[in-house]
């Protein structure tokens, strides 16, 4: 895979604001907060995947809302991957713009403003979106038939993350005829189906079982859909967490895991499973200590710069921990063990790792890592890619208003 | 104060992303999710908070990491603030590009290029900013002289909060000493003094008792730096739960609360103190019904919309409530009674609130109130700004790299 430094740089400014990097910049130099992307470990995971995928028969898709970051969409495409996934008509547009041919939108889109964009930009990539109520399909056939598109539809089935998707072989039956009566616009092509739900079970065990309940349903659907007469080519799902089980179904014909090239704490936390390729921590968030304090030190990122939401991040500093994160700061502190016998480590100016590591001083640079990366990349304009010490490359991640 | 459409809307498009609406538009067509502002709610809240100072003698600066939105900030300057707090050189940057005048950085500084750019801008506005290590003070006198610019500098005392600032009067007096020996380029104005953790807590008497305690160490700073001939002309500090106290204590000089032009769920969940204003929920998130089930609905804006670092967002449709926030997605349901005697209300279809509310239907806008303000504005580009049912202004927030 290809990561020369020119090959998805730039000197653009989103918003006015510079890059915090430039190829060629040594790490520590990085102005903080910033998103860093260790490529070394990303190029590792995104092999990875592909390998395991290869070896099994599924396409992969890699799920796009983890980064919106078109520098990295298109080394995931470069790889193998035979298109990327959206949740949003903004991110689909963003990264039709930087040259990504094959687009799924994993959601529903059922706003008329969002459906005209939809349908424009469906006259320029290959398009799929995903269906879980009849009026949406109307008002999808309408649009397409405005701006002479086409696009292809998945039913999406609710295969246990209780959110979107229809729940019952009946409605998807009843989808398929509405996609059918909707005219050539719309070509169905099979069964979005993807369990949120099941990614963060802890236990390989459960999630096993969680994702062979799923398969159980979409083999359902599937089957009245041809017994029906409906083509079912496509079933797509299938995250980080999870995509062993779905690959290995026989049933998915394409994977959508997104985080796996970035990977999170949340994540890490899962148990290992021997089917299961492990991924390395690629992303992290830069920060500086800017003020040294008795018990403490204060990094300067805070909610702004790494999201909270699945747990407070880790840092990489030995010894030390995160004690919590403010608007625009992080306050970290010795790792002390809690009780007698605890293994939480010893206080900084003892013996051990954290005398080891040492104290920080002011200016010093250290690492985040996110409890949460989608959201997490989404707090940055720059996604600062770098190999060993050095900055090899500098993205723009796509704008906030890609959410719309 | 003015707050015409004219005034600060732009057509501009942070990072190629057209803006969600156009002064005029009714709100229920602003393309979702977007960032709204409810302009009669803000500009009550901007009026009790200035009433309050003039009557006690005490300056505003309102802090602009609240929303990083100079539409905003100008409104809060037409209306009598002496000038904006920021926290990140990116963010004052930003507002000195939009007009304001008096910026001062609550915050420490201590990297050489973000010195340098703050030096800079300190040849173009009044510029103050904090210090609570030797090192810095010298970084700081450093970039001074090396761009010919002058800068009021606070020491930060840390009155309770544990995170930056020196904790006694020896330190104070050290750094006012390497202040004054740094030369005529940097200018000792007084204390910061900011207690960020009393600010939510819930009870009045208790954010009172926090804020008598930060009063004493105040008064102790101050008249040791006037007794060693120090100047001691401005004390700074005070947030939206607990500024009454502060600007009730005849020692604070300025008060810079920031939430309060905004509001949000933690802050309206402290218990109310007749000292202090009572300031109306200006913000929401308007989002989308994009998917509707059997026992729930999903809304199109999710962790990217709204911050949950500070608790759930609620929704303001009656009798219903939300599940989960997940990346793009908000699950809401219907309240139904907890338990027997439970006074969560009764499911939608029941009599009673949910009933008289109606059920979602897809396409339908409604609003998720955020439990944070400050890094719910942060995850979007644009403020949508509305007074009754239409759109007065589209104001753009400063762009994420605003945090470096």
């Amino acid at each position: 895979m290809s990561s020369s430094s020119d090959a998805g740089a730039s000197s653009a400014e989103p918003g006015g604001c510079a890059a915090p990097a430039a190829p060629g910049d040594r790490l520590e130099r990085v102005d903080t907060p910033a998103l860093i992307l260790d490529l070394d470990a990303f190029e590792a995971n995104v092999a990875a995947l592909h390998a395991h995928a290869a070896a099994r028969g599924v396409r992969v898709r890699a799920h796009g809302k983890a980064h919106r970051c078109p520098g990295i969409a298109l080394r995931q495409v470069a790889a193998g991957a035979v298109g990327m996934c959206c949740q949003k008509v903004g991110e689909a547009e963003g990264f039709a713009d930087a040259g990504i041919t094959d687009i799924l939108l994993t959601n529903e889109i059922v706003d008329a403003a969002k459906l005209a964009r939809l349908a424009q930009l469906a006259r320029r990539v290959r398009l799929g979106v995903c269906v879980d109520h009849p009026d949406a399909v109307r008002a999808l056939a309408l649009a397409c038939a405005q701006h002479d598109a086409r696009v292809d539809v998945l039913v999406e089935l609710d295969v246990g993350q209780g959110r979107c998707g229809v729940a019952s072989v009946d409605e998807v039956l009843a989808l398929a005829r509405a996609i059918d009566r909707a005219g050539p616009s719309l070509r169905l092509r099979g069964l979005q189906a993807y369990h949120g739900g099941a990614q963060h079970l802890r236990a390989p065990a459960a999630r096993a079982q969680a994702i062979a309940a799923a398969v159980g349903r979409v083999s359902q659907a599937r089957d009245a859909l041809r017994a029906a007469g409906f083509a079912c080519d496509e079933i797509s799902g299938g995250g980080t967490g999870t995509f062993a089980y779905e690959s290995g179904s026989g049933v998915y014909t394409e994977i959508q895991p997104g985080s796996y090239a970035l990977m999170d704490l949340d994540y890490r936390a899962n148990e290992a499973d021997l089917a299961v390729p492990a991924m390395r921590q690629a992303i992290g968030v830069l920060v500086a200590v800017m003020s040294v304090r008795g018990g403490h030190a204060v990094l300067d990122g805070g909610l702004k710069a790494v999201s909270v939401d699945s747990g407070l991040p880790s840092v990489r500093w030995p010894g030390w921990r995160v004690r919590g994160v403010s608007d625009e700061h992080t306050v970290i502190e010795p790792v002390v063990a809690d009780r007698a016998g605890g293994t939480g480590g010893t206080a900084a100016g003892g013996s051990g790792a954290a005398a080891a590591s040492g104290v920080p001083t002011l200016g010093q640079r250290c690492v985040l890592d996110p409890g949460h990366c989608d959201p997490t990349v989404n707090l940055h304009d720059w996604v600062v890619a770098y190999r060993g010490e050095r900055v090899e490359a500098v993205w723009p991640v796509l704008p906030r208003s890609a959410s719309r």
